[in-house]
Formats: structure tokens, sequence, C-alpha cells
């Protein structure tokens, strides 16, 4: 009896914005996964609530560190590498009894998700599929009413974890940009974009498609304060007939 | 009384992949309109053939032009004013008499998406309200079984529609890529790639995730047959614990 991982995607946040492909397997699972911060409540588990059968059982996996220890530092991929590789025997213990795995993905699951790094452990050692979502990044550009991609224009997709002058050169020859992970990188994004030239045609976007949804010009922000869950975005200006 | 003209994604091909919300608008549409090549049967109708009523009032708006003009022919740009225009006009005529309109997105409607044209024609005209779908390339890059971005890796998307050297010279800055509007561009793509060394690295899809999915090395593609649902990709090698 073989069984399968499903990752997931879920969407940027709207419950409504679930693909009907995954709103029937979260429907039907048994098992369910999803990441959170120690001592915090899982984002990918509230966006999926209203779906989940009551006796699901539940596999939280709770990161040991997030921004607590410097990328760069070796102590945090060895701390993250433990973490993954605990995530995958507890879903192994189900998936080797028979039981499918449902792992709730934020956004789209193969784009900066967590559940890579479980797709790359258990890929070739049991069967997993990957459901696609609706990235965080296309919520927020939706938000904002305004498109993000014309005709010839390239986009580009920025991590705000990079070094400001790769942020600033890399700004300054986009088209059109997503700044993903903003949260506390904010004041670096700020500087990066204005070397670039870019403020005035920025938008910032909190909790996009979710309740408390915020979009302002990034010109019109007054402070640097940034969640987990914001962005910035420039939208291209290519050919339009 | 007051329609709305609602631009809904129906995700990169299969049915199951449309969200929720867009399920739920178009299984109660009225009036649906899609976009399709003249002679052809549209792609976004297909999608969403099995949700659609059966006394639906459909409209066909079919390119004037595709590849038949050059982008930088000033008639590429007049022909497809005027079609726009049409359009909205046909469109107009059923919000005024207080039916809402769903027009059928491909993927995302505001990347890359013909429905931008219809949206900065209407908005503030009359309400006009966009639903995100899961774009082509997140279908694309899940058929690859590869995740597309890790850690800080910069994604890049290419229209092929772009000149070989700004193709080369965007490809070899870039640590992830999407090249979008593959079709008849494919020989430029793979000269560009290799002139950026990344040939070896390279998938191609064809229909992702649709009936006819194929998925290939480049490298492995004796051909540069590639038909409009097509993409090359090249996924991030970024950090992974």
């Amino acid at each position: 009896m073989t069984a399968t991982v499903y990752g997931v995607g879920l969407g940027p946040g709207d419950p409504e914005l679930i693909s009907v492909k995954a709103d029937r397997l979260i429907r039907g699972a048994g098992v369910v996964a999803y990441f959170h911060k120690a001592g915090r409540s899982s984002n990918a588990r509230a966006i999926a609530a209203g779906l989940l059968r009551a006796d699901v059982v539940e596999i939280g996996m709770d990161y040991p560190v997030t921004t607590e220890i410097a990328f760069c530092d070796p102590a945090y991929n060895d701390a993250l590498r433990g973490f993954y590789d605990g995530c995958v025997a507890r879903l192994l213990t189900h998936v080797q009894q028979g039981r499918d795995v449902i792992v709730l993905c934020e956004g789209d699951p193969f784009l900066y998700g967590s559940f890579m790094h479980l797709h790359t452990r258990l890929t070739g050692r049991v069967p997993v599929v990957v459901v696609p979502g609706i990235p965080g990044m296309a919520g927020c550009w939706t938000a904002t009413g305004t498109p993000i991609t014309w005709g010839d224009d390239v986009l580009t997709v920025l991590p705000a974890t990079l070094d400001e002058a790769t942020l600033a050169d890399r700004m300054g020859r986009a088209d059109a940009l997503v700044i993903m992970k903003v949260g506390k990188n904010m004041p670096k994004v700020r500087r990066a974009l204005a070397a670039a030239g870019l403020v005035g045609r920025a938008f910032y976007v909190e909790r996009g498609t979710m309740p408390g949804e915020r979009v302002v010009r990034l010109a019109d922000k007054p402070d640097d304060d940034a969640p987990y869950f914001s962005m910035v975005l420039v939208p291209g200006e290519g050919r339009r007939p």
C-alpha cells in the first residue's frame, strides 16, 4: 500500500483563491501538515481552516529559527537541515502506514516555498505530487489594481534579503519588479529603490487578498514598518495599444 | 443598476486549477467573453467549458492580428487599438443593461494578459473586478518537478519576443529563468541560452498541466518546433539546507 505526499498551494491568502483541486484534496485529507513559526499559529492552516475535516490529524512543523541567525552563518543551515530531516521522518511515518499527507503551502509550493526542502528529501522515496497555487505576488499585484507586465516587459522577482548594492543594480535594470520577503528589510528596499529612481512608481502591499489588506504608493508610506506578509511592486510600463 | 466586468484568471490549463472564486463566478455567469485567434476556438473557453450555464451569452473577441504584423510596425498597434475599443463597446452594451460580464482569462489576468487592454479602458467607467489565477509559468515549473527558486535566487521572466542580444544579456545575469511566448521564437531562445551557457540547465515544457503535456530537457529536444503553449524554464540553484 503506497501513499502519497501532496504539496498543495493555497494561494495568496483569500480562502476562495484556493484551486478547486486543492479544495478537493484538503476536504478529503486525513492527515495535514503545515509550517509555522514557534509560538505562532500557522498562516497556511488559517487559510485552509474552513476545509479541514473534524477528525483530521495535524502535523505542525515549527521552524527552529527564522531570522534569529543570519543566513550566512553555518549554524543557520545546520539548524534547518536537522529540522527538515525531522519533518520528513514525521511525514514518512504516516505515508509508510498507507496514509496520504497533504502539506499546506502558502502561495505556490515551488516559488520560494519551505515545501521544496521536503520535496527534495522525499523525491525518489515516496510518491510526491505538487499542486500549484496562485503566488502571493499575483494576489499583491491584483490588489494594486495595476497590471504588472505589458508587451515585452521583463519581470524581475527579487528577495529583499539580498544586499543593498545587488538590489539597486537589479532594480535599475528592471522593467517590472516584485520584491518579496520585505519585512524588516524595508529600509534597505526603500534606499535601493531610491538609488534606482523607482520610489515614485512603487506600490507597497500588506496582507494582499487577506483581511486587513493595505495598498499604498510607497512614496505615501511614512514609515518603514512592514510585516511578514508585505511586498513592494513596481508595475511595468511596456507596449500597450 | 450598476453591473460589473470581472476579469477572471483560469490558471494554466487544467480545469481543476481554476480557483474556487472563479469557479463560482463562471458557474453563475449570464454573459462570458473570451479572446481567440480568428478561425480558431478559444483556449480560455475550453478551460472553462465544463462550468458554463446552458443559457450563457458568449462574446467571442477574435484578434484581428497576432503575429502577421511585426510589433514594431505602427499598423500593429493601430489594428489592436481599434480591436480593443470595439471589444469594450460590446462589453459595455451588456453592463449598461445591468448584466455582469465575466471575461475568461488564461493564466493570471495581470501577467502579460490581453484583459489588461480592456481593464485600462474600462477603469473609471464601470466597476471592474480582477480575480487572480495561477500563472501559466507556475503550471510549467510544477510540471518540471523542480522548484524554480531557492533562498535568495532572483527570478527573471523574459518574453521571447525580445531581441537575441537582450535575451542573452538578461539570461546571463539570471539565477532562475522563465521564458514566455516561445512559439516560433524557439531558435532564437536556444541560441541566446547557449550564449549564456544555460542550455544544460533548461527545461522545455509544452501544454503544461493540459492533455498532451510534454516536459523534456531542452538539450534532449531535437528540433525547434514549439506551439503557443510552450515555455522554457531554468530552475535556480540557490541556498538550500
